[in-house]
């Protein structure tokens, strides 16, 4: 009574559709605890056939990291229009929905481990980081950024990563006000480079003269002034 | 005609000094790279007698690790004397000094991997940061500290790491610069969190109001409103 018509995938989409399933069992859990068995039960087909279309766990985890760190990148393009803080106040909303998302494979990839730590998945990493870089210079404006302010940006970068592993262990601070310091911490970081070197200090104050004194940067400024005094 | 008075070494001794030479060869290049015949080599000893004393290469790495977490940790341990500033920047001299004495291995090691990457490194590593925690919450005075300021000093740690790692790829800033420009990270980080969150703002205060004129941290603040102007 079978109407026959239940449509075989081909190779690739059932390579694609594998790789969504385990990106979101390797989300939900620690890589560790996520087994090829289960896998092949959440796409509905059997252990054997997983192997047809991937080694092992390691490069099917591979193939998952792979496709999301492709969306995470795809988070830090933001149009050039508008002012810096707002642009970056959008990104890091997109970086910690993507946070959210993926809470516990994101943390068990970022705190590294045996199941997690290969050559691959660092260099996943890196390319992460790298394509965060690239978008920040170029909104700066900046084509050869000076030594002081590539490492503000890449510092900065590790203390957006640090920052939401700490908020992911416990949530004790409500995301948004993260995303609001993030973009603070870039600006304070900054202004620490601008105030000893006169290079950085002319490169940020051309990316910032548009920014409106509603936006976050003129906030934390006022409030900083208000502290001080 | 040999006087026959070399002296063998106990157990422990000739355990303390293979950990001692497979630290020095574990700082100086990737752990990934260091034989254990190496070892065997420098220290003087066959093969055979590494393995009676250690199972195995990654055994010997981990307690060269446990030895330069140790002396790390060590490092933050700073006389409650004096302005803050000036005791934070002498704990950030002494962690360069580290740094500079394990570049390669404190760099394969902070970026993990397959060689580095084990559920005992990351514990040791872990060890450190929350050694560095105390003692940072034990100078700013506070024993419970508010989620914010926790989170400041957390991922300030994480900055200080990165720093360090930005700077061994290249050295292309002065250290003594890196020293203090963290020193001021720390003060740029706590403002931004002051400045949004009140307990925070008070702790701070209490905790700032011995710094003299002359400090990194009233420098920084003088810069600043300079940059501002």
């Amino acid at each position: 009574m079978s109407t026959g018509v239940r449509r075989r995938m081909g190779v690739e989409e059932r390579r694609q559709q594998l790789i969504g399933v385990a990106l979101e069992l390797f989300s939900r859990r620690s890589p560790d605890e996520v087994s090829v068995d289960e896998i092949a039960s959440a796409a509905g087909i059997s252990r054997p056939l997983v192997y047809h279309y991937f080694p092992g766990k390691l490069s099917l985890y591979e193939a998952a990291l792979q496709r999301a760190a492709d969306d995470l990148a795809g988070r830090f393009v933001e149009p050039h229009e508008g002012p810096l803080g707002a642009r970056l106040l959008r990104v890091m909303r997109r970086f910690f929905d993507f946070v959210d998302d993926h809470g516990p494979g994101f943390a068990a990839l970022m705190r590294g481990g045996p199941a997690v730590g290969s050559s691959t998945t660092n260099a996943l990493i890196d390319s992460v980081r790298q394509a965060a870089y690239d978008q920040i210079m170029a909104h700066l404006g900046v084509t050869r950024a000076p030594a002081r302010l590539e490492l503000v940006v890449r510092s900065w970068i590790s203390l957006a990563e640090s920052t939401a592993l700490i908020w992911l262990d416990g949530r004790r601070i409500p995301r948004g006000e993260l995303e609001t310091q993030l973009v603070h911490d870039f600006a304070a970081l900054a202004a620490v480079s601008a105030a000893y070197d006169e290079e950085t200090a002319a490169l940020i104050r051309r990316a910032l003269k548009d920014e409106p004194p509603t936006g976050p940067f003129s906030d934390l400024a006022v409030r900083l002034i208000a502290l001080a005094s």
